[in-house]
């Protein structure tokens, strides 16, 4: 058998991995037999050299196995799950679990606490008063029986290997690397006990891969090692040149996912979920097309359904369910300050990495892991790009507690908005459908 | 300022990195800002991508800068030293040392203390009864003024960064790449105090460079940074594809050293020595070329002073300087075994490797760096490559104070040994001169 510095000397040299040895590799990691400093070195040697399909779906799958694998066959119906490669303001979770769960599609997601310029799904759910994330496994299973849906904060015995590797990457300059993306996306998804999943891959500035080229290698490695792993993988590339939807902020976006299950949310966050929605329907069996699904997805939306299922969701998980017909339970913060345009021109693009740093700024997101958030913090947008503004006219709406950080917000948001002097077309929210 | 994982992305994307980076990587590991983690994705890096010469010279002046630079202007004449890149067997410094400073050209040599098939340098000397290595700096500029010549343990405050890094590759696959080579090769001379180096880089199973190409490219890259440094820097490659001299083991080396030094060697290791103290007498400037030099060395052989020079250098570092006359006094095991060839024919080659663990096997060296070591252990061979030997005529003999390892050394002896039908010739010990 080879020792952890032959395994190394492997993937230095560009050769390739077999099933056994990334199995032993992932395991003496999470063991604490091979040491952080040597699986950097690994982590670097696989960054710069690359790993083929195979090796990635076998390092996928010593990953999801290094820790608890949920059975959710208790559960009936294809298990369809989602996820997001992170950007900014993304409420898509909030809205499509439980519409999607409203048309027969079971939703039993856990999540990650992320350390980004705005809250994850968890801190957004956690603004609403009594919202709890954190539950054993065999209760999110309970609860995804009952209601049809949870989500949760991730288990620490599920892919504690992700876990560890993840940290390890952050601070070594080797997360940007397909091979380990695809590994630490899928793992998890397997972990957790998904028939299918779906890939929502945000390309632009404000997300994790910035080209389209990038965001399209990603998409196919990721239907790929699913495939290998047998499990259905559907990707599409959204736009997040510009933040989706208009609010940047927990209860902000809460207020707005709500808004969207009634069917008057923001049109590019209702759009991208009833595309999601659609290909999470097909993927779990209760539609035979994607046009089928669309009407399931919209009738649950104008009967009510899907905002009956969001209520009996929250109060599932110790929340108010009263909050979707009252947003004000919700926190709010104490100051305000609309930011104006400076010129008078057409809205040519943001800097969304720009946008999420003044949400920050304001209290919405954490710059180290201790932080605290502030709920009700964060910005609403008022244009999209291709919209036309008048110098003074209203670009956004700044909410904090802290009216010390009004001031440097507006800089950095009005540093993020570009406003030009010709005229243009807004851009296509879908890259590829 | 880049941060230290912007640091690791130029070399990780195939950058180059400028002086002031690499002094901020040194100075920031040396420091602990930079965790083991974050050099090991770093080594990986340089590892893969490589560094340019001047990148190397860069280096190897950070590390040398990372903790003291001994000053040797108080000793009169060139400073050279002399450095091994490693084999089995191993004992040019105990011959070169006395006989270059017997011609006038001072030594004042730190050792580390490695962790090999056999005793380091360190564990030769100290097998002498008396000899002390630890010494602190002022003691040792001392001795060198006084005596001509000093060997001592490396001091822990020069050159930390060699040591931190050095530990660090050898568990993470980073060992065998020529740049990270050269720098913690030539940042301990510089470190040193040394004006111009020569190097001795072994080539074969039992040297670190097992191909000629390898120790060529090593050797060339050496000069090349020395010359960046303002250093001259001499290398020869010499085969270690059989063992040098004929003893393996710390006492029964010193013994063939002081056989040497009275022109009673063996063959290999006297020519060597001549050789690697020719070009240091140039280098030193006490001879105007290496003819003249050899004439100087031989003479001072033929004379006794290489011999007296020994006396001196022993009795300074508190050692008994009668060993140089009455071997008797060095340490020697209980028990012998003679190895006897199991089949006629002739030496076609050496495992050199597999005689250095023969040996440690013994007792001679090291598995784990807290083992101790038996300095009248290990191995006297009796054989050459090239060698004519019947069944059952002696190869070698075996020394050790523990006889329950007398079965397995002669195991992996034989092992190492090889004997074939045809008749060939002794290979040549210089592959460049």
């Amino acid at each position: 058998m080879k020792s952890i510095e032959e395994l190394i000397e492997v993937k230095r040299d560009g050769g390739s991995h077999s099933a056994d040895e990334l199995r032993r590799l992932v395991d003496a990691f999470v063991s604490g037999e091979m040491p952080d400093y040597q699986m950097a070195a690994w982590l670097m040697a696989a960054f710069i050299r690359g790993m083929s399909s195979d090796e990635t779906a076998w390092l996928t799958e010593a990953m999801a196995h290094s820790g608890r694998v949920i059975d959710l066959s208790g559960v009936p119906g294809v298990k369809v799950d989602k996820h997001s490669t992170g950007g900014v303001g993304d409420t898509t979770t909030l809205v499509l679990a439980p519409l999607v769960a409203s048309c027969g599609v079971p939703v039993a997601k856990m999540s990650g606490r992320g350390l980004g310029f705005t809250g994850g799904t968890l801190d957004k759910l956690e603004s609403i008063p009594g919202f709890r994330v954190e539950w054993d496994v065999d209760a999110f299973v309970k609860m995804v029986q009952v209601t049809g849906l949870a989500v949760i904060a991730q288990s620490p015995d599920i892919d504690p290997a992700d876990k560890k590797m993840y940290a390890l990457r952050d601070v070594t300059a080797t997360v940007p690397s397909v091979p380990l993306i695809v590994g630490s996306i899928i793992s998890k998804k397997v972990a957790g006990g998904a028939d299918a999943i779906v890939l929502d891959v945000k390309v632009g500035s404000g997300a994790f891969m910035k080209t389209e080229a990038d965001a399209r290698a990603l998409a196919a490695e990721l239907a790929r090692v699913g495939q290998l792993l047998g499990r259905r993988v559907v990707c599409i590339l959204t736009d997040m040149d510009q933040p989706l939807g208009r609010a940047v902020g927990n209860a902000l976006e809460v207020r707005e996912a709500i808004a969207t299950l009634k069917g008057e949310g923001p049109a590019d966050l209702t759009e991208l979920c009833l595309v999601l929605g659609a290909k999470m329907l097909v993927l779990g069996r209760v539609a035979g097309d994607e046009r089928e699904a669309r009407d399931l997805l919209m009738s649950a939306i104008a009967s009510g359904r899907a905002l009956d299922t969001f209520r009996a969701w929250v109060a599932s998980q110790g929340g108010d369910p009263a909050v979707a017909d009252d947003v004000s339970l919700l926190p709010a913060a104490a100051h305000t300050r609309v930011v104006r345009a400076p010129r008078t021109g057409w809205v040519s693009g943001f800097d969304a990495e720009g946008v999420g740093r003044a949400a920050m700024e304001l209290g919405a997101g954490r710059a180290r892991k201790e932080d605290p958030i502030d709920p009700g913090a964060g910005l609403e947008l008022g244009v999209k790009t291709g919209d036309r503004v008048d110098e003074g006219s209203p670009l956004a709406t700044l909410f904090t507690n802290d009216p010390s950080r009004l001031d440097e917000a507006e800089r950095r948001l009005l540093d993020a908005i570009h406003v030009g002097d010709e005229e243009i077309e807004p851009p296509p929210l879908f890259l590829e459908a």
